[in-house]
């Protein structure tokens, strides 16, 4: 199933389910996860008539690192004179917290952040990018002190959505040592209009890990084949696979509770931007130009697709 | 007003008061946020018979790292060739975002997590520590693409808590490049189980900015008047102040929203650990023992004090 939350006419919020070129009204609602979602029928409207609000309430956002190609391009980009995946990488899927209440229903406007470019230069972002990611949303929780087993994380996810982790390339350079990203991301995350079922996916085997992953993390690793592409103002620049993938998302779970950490339903997993082993398989456009640029201009709009997560769009404005 | 959330031998949860040795029953609800919060009188409760709930449900938990002190403690410790504060420290007050499910009430019990210690290497922490500090209670919020003037960043603060970034050190130090703290700190976060409102803090004029902070973030410092102490098993291991932060909350706030980022009710902000300059003014077990140890041990209970604010307390469990 694809689950969204839309107004029609500036009505309330109801819940509804993608079918093709309608949406199937569940009911009134703010959230897919709030049980307004059975296979019932209800009217039917127009997809062309809706307007997608955000699918659920954003409960803890975290965003991991999990493609061995972009972060080893990254590393290659800005550590030049070191191996470019830094010790940790293949040991356990690195993530870090993002801003829950920044999250954007796909559509949204995306306004240039500023921010400190270097030290003492406050202004817009000269260098705002992209991230090509697919998010994965907890639907049942877990209790503080508990461990999710790996073989059964997946019992966890709601479903996926495609997801734009906007990036301002020269605010993060300067800002995240040695606290990681913050305001070069916290400015707007879009995703997806709905939501998919975990069961409408296609699951494949993944790449091989090496080392094998401790006990904790250790399953046959799996990827989801979801062909994926970037257009940018209505050209192609990328087209990359989500089965490119080095960590899944059973094993980011296990590791994200590994600490006892607890899930809420709501909390939404990110990937990190989805890079392939080609030039022009790469998520993000620092990758795709090497930090030459361009970068995004006002007016430019990005549409990342994937299906069957269908699309997520944003418009940058100043 | 000091204003929490309690039950009463397992019933409803109600909006409290605190007055001396009695809490004022304002009315049933789970936030302090929520509006029942007149200074009306209704039933008294001796705060014995009560047992204390989050006060308020977290939406985005960002950690700061503002004590200039602490970041050079840290610095020396850690890079010890190099200068203690990175590039980035005296222009903005750099922060990161915490799990905000995982924001406990003051009085749980704070189980030792689990991870990766050094490669492969996985099991409990060896080196569980403790931060002493401030979080601020947003409790008017901002639109997404609106920043928030320095000037006027207290009006959308509700109060403050005291504050315990239970932390993770080997944990921590193998993940934490280059994304920043993830599960080191995202086992537990203890906050006081009432939120003081911002009137009944003492501000004071605070530390000399150099260089001058940039336009947006440029206000004439002030830090709040909290004499601090860290009880570790009944003894005081620690006496220092929140006067000694480098940075203050409307410049935290300030820098959230200069890049567009929204502000929620429930939003916590903290300040970082507050460490002085004196050995003993030190706000964790690292920086007190020169990253020697000893660190928490299973059974130690550790309250952090400061009037007006109150206690944070918790003990460790294996």
């Amino acid at each position: 199933m694809k689950l969204g939350v839309f107004t029609v006419a500036g009505g309330e919020s109801r819940v509804g389910r993608m079918e093709g070129e309608v949406v199937v009204d569940l009911g009134p609602g703010r959230s897919v996860l709030s049980g307004v979602r059975d296979s019932g029928r209800g009217r039917e409207v127009p997809v062309s008539e809706v307007r997608w609000q955000l699918p659920f309430p954003v409960a803890d956002y975290a965003d991991f690192y999990s493609s061995l190609e972009h972060a080893t391009n990254m590393g290659r980009m800005f550590r030049p004179d070191q191996e470019p995946l830094t010790p940790n990488w293949r040991h356990l899927p690195i993530g870090y917290h993002g801003r829950a209440g920044t999250v954007v229903v796909g559509g949204t406007d995306i306004r240039r952040p500023h921010g400190q470019r270097r030290a003492g230069d406050f202004g817009p972002s000269q260098k705002l990018d992209i991230e090509l990611e697919l998010g994965f949303v907890i639907g049942t929780p877990s209790r503080l002190g508990e461990t999710v087993p790996v073989e059964r994380a997946l019992e966890h996810v709601f479903g996926a959505v495609l997801l734009n982790d906007w990036s301002a390339r020269d605010i993060q350079a300067f800002e995240y040592v040695p606290l990681g990203p913050f305001l070069g991301k916290s400015f707007a995350t879009s995703i997806s209009p709905w939501v998919t079922t975990l069961d409408e996916l296609t699951r494949v085997p993944g790449v091989e890990q090496e080392p094998e992953p401790l006990e904790h993390l250790r399953i046959e690793n799996f990827a989801y084949d979801v062909p994926l592409e970037v257009d940018l103002d209505g050209e192609v620049v990328s087209r990359t696979n989500a089965r490119h993938l080095y960590w899944n998302v059973a094993q980011q779970i296990a590791h994200l509770t590994s600490n006892g950490a607890s899930l809420r339903a709501g909390d939404l997993l990110a990937t990190g931007t989805i890079s392939g082993p080609g030039e022009r398989e790469r998520g993000s456009l620092i990758e795709l130009t090497w930090n030459e640029g361009p970068f995004l201009e006002d007016g430019d709009e990005v549409v990342l697709r994937g299906e069957p997560l269908g699309e997520v769009r944003g418009r940058i404005v100043p």
